[in-house]
């Protein structure tokens, strides 16, 4: 039994005791779970190797639940349910530090994360423990892992780890709050949600009952309010951008492979030797460096407000978005008749990918009859459909703190980044 | 100093102290703030007196806290904040034992509870109180409360005490939640939107910075998901739906005014003896008779269910609800074969009133504009025109529990729902 | 399933659904479990039925945990568990309003509630259902409850019920201060607890393992600070020698077994009546008037401070103190020149029964040894033989709040209590 | 403004903000506050930057309790109010990594961690900050923290500092106990104990009314399950056991002013690079390397357990500890017939420097007295002069993994023991 937050045992058995002190394993315990989170909220540091054993025991809640559904447990045999909590377990093994920014940029040379978890299961002590203690192909966690299922007990399966009310969610939101200090992702009424778990109508997907429909809800909501006040935070987003355009203008130099198997700090070390030839170097001295000194906020632009340069930048390729804000670094250095480096005007917008919409069914038992989240709630799909993209997300310019004060002040703002973005395109 | 939770300490001074042990307050301690909803939540009896010294409390935080707001300070003079605390202490005063269901009903001899307070607070030991102790005219207080606020001061306290986020449902939402045993209303972040409190932009009302933002929506959420699993649950509707005709078949026999002034336990012995020469009897004794016996769900419509006969049920006027009601028993009991009395059936349907809508500003400070919530939250502007009304509220057919078994076999229910409600109009 | 705070589901049956349904265990639901408490922490109003539903949720988790103890199983059989169920719900069923305070007077015409709830179990409608639905018979839940247990197992179920870490102490600790609002009994890791339950070393009993032995330490360290700062807190205690007194006065004339079948408000309407033509009528107006009306502390005597009074008056019988007060206020009236009548001086001090001891086994499975939780924790020792009796339950000296202004003046108390004891003695 | 757990806001001035985005501040959000204890508690990785931020904000809500205390108001000038402010946020400054595991082991070339603490507040950035921004003279600052307070004013901010209600420790039971995900340090009523504090009777420290006598009481008792469960856990002293007898083999060869500036990663990192031609090595790489493996327990004395053996290892100076442990390891590999390397076995034992003892006064302000909570609480004596020190703390052998089954099947450990010990003295 091992303990974690919030006041919760997590069992283990002697085989799961071997896969956690594993070494693949243990670097979990040096990749923070929010990466940049902690400039922000600072008590945000938290592992992987903390979230991996909230999933794993979700995991076995899940079970325990559905093992009382009839149709489950016809479709799942036991060894798939080994497989499962193997996966549960494992399901962050190929995260690397910061991976989510680094993987929004979409550089070809950056593997999936789920792809790249693969090296890590199917070889080495993992791998080991997995055949000879827990009698499991490694094959089939990493097919369960990053494959599209393709019968029904793997879709099942799939979608407890993966989709809108899966395991690894309902622990992140959680533990994300709790150690950020904000009450957001703790109250949604885990324990209604499990208690509502069965299958979808065509038996191979999670679904919820009616009991469990304003859990749902307040799930959603909470994911949104988590994206609102954390994840999507200005400062978090300055950070963000700051360590974006480091990566890029690094990237080329960098052994990514070896990269991505660091510990966080190890990655940092990398980054910042990496960066002592280069303007990366500055950002990543903001980041990193024994100072904190973060890029400050010089506009914003969201759907409502100002949304026409919200359209015009959102959702537009990394390199498309660093050529803009050069372009608007040149067209300012020439205003302010002094250089504004490059590196020192960041342009931050949603990225191409839009966040999964939340289409779980509901169940009503009395009218026999399964309907999708937002068909029952109105809510859900105003949220799915617009504020969670529209609103949260927004455009910002951010500048090095050296020129914030100069950059304000300028007069013709809208009409220098109308200038950047009709270069640019 | 006195307790209440959750771990909250209310402080008490000497002249606060003698308006509470004042019999007239003291009687809210034998009102419970949620009246029937015990017989589906046993542990939610908690009193008015409770909630009150919550509210209290809370007004002291808001005044505290809009003491910083420069707008504010002008605005309102010391008496006026002593006017106020003694409003949100007294707010409640006028509430009698299932005061919410009675006024649903619009009966013409039911006052509303706000003008009944008046008479508490102008004659007797509170006015008494308020003029030696507090320095304060009784009808001072009886005008924040009661009346239509004519000047920008009076605009902004009445907004504090019932508007969108007035210190009535900050509390209620937490202390309901709370004493019923669900997470629902107890997280909406109490704290940051205390902290974000300021004026709208006219100077004459509650507003919210930005920073607030998606704590109100939370509030609001929080709100939504209390209706729909605590104030409107199906089980708390069909109480509600017997006590509202049992009261309705007794009001020409009861002395309203005597009534309205006694504690809970008065009512129900007064209605109980009422009652024993009136099918109305029957009612009280399953919610009040030694042994619990609720009418059970025959049938249910919704905005997505069944929506023609939901509206074609909703928002009637409860005397057409109770003819229709009784046309159904009787073509009821033709088919059964067997007397169906009028008072086994009871339609329960979303009263004449509309929940009020969300109209909270929010304050952007760094651009200098206030807009509404509805506006800058497409959530908040769907659950306050849809959600809230449509989907939460519904039409429900409940039926004594001797009679269900059959009911429920009857082949052709859609047809003598639509007979009785043609026949009625 | 049915909600109860905090958060907490407590699964229902059908059987189960017909036990609370009753008349006789439905009165629970008008029986407040801390009584006097309200007066002083207003929001503990919970009930006996909310307390009954929390104490059968435990038995049943308690059972689970000892389900994996072999010893438990080889001693337990199903129906014996199944006794235990039924009595873990019916425990209280004999507890009238204000039960402790008028135990305590240990007057002979009171029964022990014990013996008490055999009435309501061996007959009508909880008999019926235990018999018919149960297939168990009233009398063996009777045994289980006030019967001295003659085998091992009986002796071990015994314990769950009745005992240093028993189901009923679980939960009224946690009960009562989150109703109270107070933190003290909320935070002793009952899950820990839970998870350490085993048998004693001759199998006959309760005890816990090494694992929970600080767990143990803290429930009893909660249930001494609940003592302390709840159930003798000097406010309550006003309030508990105001009834006493008043109970005292009245009782000859009391019809007991009928009052002790009433709700508490029917109870408390039955006493006003009957102290309106004696000197009780006072002192219960205060209490249950409409004006709250406590008796103020004139002095207070404890281990610590006054030691010789403490011990000249702790643990005397109840008409002793009654008449050493009625000596003192002869003497008062003497000294202030006007009439202080018996009933405006009330001696509280703590009964002649003392708090049990705390001696639950502590299992060191490593060591292979059991030993007593006083002799591994010199912290429990302390409480058990010290702190519990001599320092939280003082003797204090009440008087009528008309009075108290005078007496607080009055120069030579000592010599005047120091006459009351020797003439009473 | 930034947030901490538990849902806690600190206020930020610009010159709060000067300070902890310092580097030598910054510094310590990268040192863990517990080091090694999440080997045992994987969550428990918070900083003392974290920390020292909940300390800076108990510090303004003593100080604010405390301005409404007359004799504190005028016994302290606002300058040393700030300088108070400062000290509280710099408290820890000195801490290095593994701070107090190395400090019990009492080498004289350790400095102690307050002392080292001035040359970072004495120079460098955060000394410019005191100076210019806080118009605080950095050499008052260290006074306070590290120097024998010598007036009265002094006497009373050092006790808010560093005594037995602290600042300190109020922030770090909560802090360590939350992020352990333990209930134990989490509920001494934070809120009831700042609401009681007051001057002692001479006026030159810090005492509590009579108020809050039982929240200091659960303080004293939460720090005590904190130690027996988590600072003491086994598991822990075994690491503990590990890192000091490394430390104790490498400490001649490590530029101890160096290590002790460094953040904890890099402390590590050159701890491995100096364990490398070392048996120290093989100890480090199962704390640090990338498995984890702790030794294991052999056995463990303690007061009530083979209190002989506990007398004779208990309060031992640490070198002798080590000899006597390789006397133990030499008997070994008699027996065993192989080599037990001397680093193979280490000894655990209380060090010599006792828990301080928990000597608050309580103020009777109705009695007009001052006592020392000791006396007032038998069970405070007994904590403090008999639980802490010899029930929690234990003696105990730990051996490496490989060794220990063989080590448990020894017949004759007693003898060898005994044997080692009596060759050591």
């Amino acid at each position: 039994m091992v303990r974690i937050p919030p006041e919760v045992d997590v069992p283990l058995t002697t085989r799961v005791r071997q896969l956690i002190d594993a070494g693949d394993f243990r670097r979990l315990a040096r990749i923070s779970q929010l990466g940049l989170v902690s400039l922000v909220y600072p008590a945000a540091i938290h592992t992987r190797f903390e979230h991996c054993l909230g999933v794993y025991r979700l995991g076995l809640l899940y079970l325990k639940q559905l093992s009382h559904d009839e149709r489950f447990s016809a479709a799942i045999r036991p060894e798939q349910a080994e497989v499962f909590i193997a996966a549960a377990l494992l399901h962050d093994l190929g995260h690397w530090p910061f991976c989510h920014p680094i993987e929004d940029i979409c550089l070809p040379s950056v593997p999936s994360h789920e792809l790249f978890a693969n090296s890590f299961i199917l070889e080495g002590e993992i791998a080991d423990v997995l055949r000879h203690d827990w009698d499991v192909n490694p094959r089939d966690v990493v097919a369960l892992l990053s494959e599209k299922p393709r019968d029904a007990a793997s879709r099942i399966l799939h979608s407890m780890i993966s989709g809108p009310i899966d395991i690894d969610k309902m622990d992140y939101l959680f533990r994300d709050s709790l150690h950020a200090g904000v009450p957001y992702g703790r109250h949604f009424d885990q324990q209604r949600l499990l208690g509502s778990l069965c299958l979808n109508q065509s038996g191979d997907g999670l679904a919820i009952t009616d009991k469990g429909k304003t859990a749902a809800e307040l799930m959603v909501f909470a994911r949104y309010v988590m994206f609102s006040e954390v994840y999507w935070h200005h400062g978090v987003r300055s950070a963000t951008a700051m360590l974006q355009r480091a990566f890029y203008l690094l990237h080329g130099s960098l052994d990514l492979d070896a990269l991505f198997r660091m510990t966080e700090r190890e990655m940092i070390e990398e980054l910042l030797v990496a960066g002592e030839i280069s303007p990366a170097g500055e950002l990543l001295d903001g980041l990193f460096g024994p100072t904190r000194r973060l890029y400050k906020r010089l506009a914003q632009y969201s759907f409502i407000e100002h949304r026409d340069f919200y359209e015009r930048l959102a959702r537009r390729p990394y390199p498309w978005l660093v050529a803009c804000a050069e372009q608007f670094a040149a067209a300012v250095s020439t205003v302010l008749g002094r250089v504004v480096a490059p590196h020192e005007i960041l342009f931050d917008a949603p990225p191409v990918k839009k966040e999964v919409e939340f289409n779980v069914d509901i169940h009503f038992p009395k009218e026999g009859v399964y309907r999708p989240l937002g068909e029952v709630s109105p809510v859900i799909h105003t949220l799915a459909t617009q504020q969670f993209d529209d609103y949260v997300k927004r455009v910002r310019i951010f500048a090095h703190p050296r020129l914030i004060e100069d950059l304000r002040r300028l007069p013709n703002l809208p009409e220098l980044l109308d200038q950047a973005i009709t270069r640019t395109e």
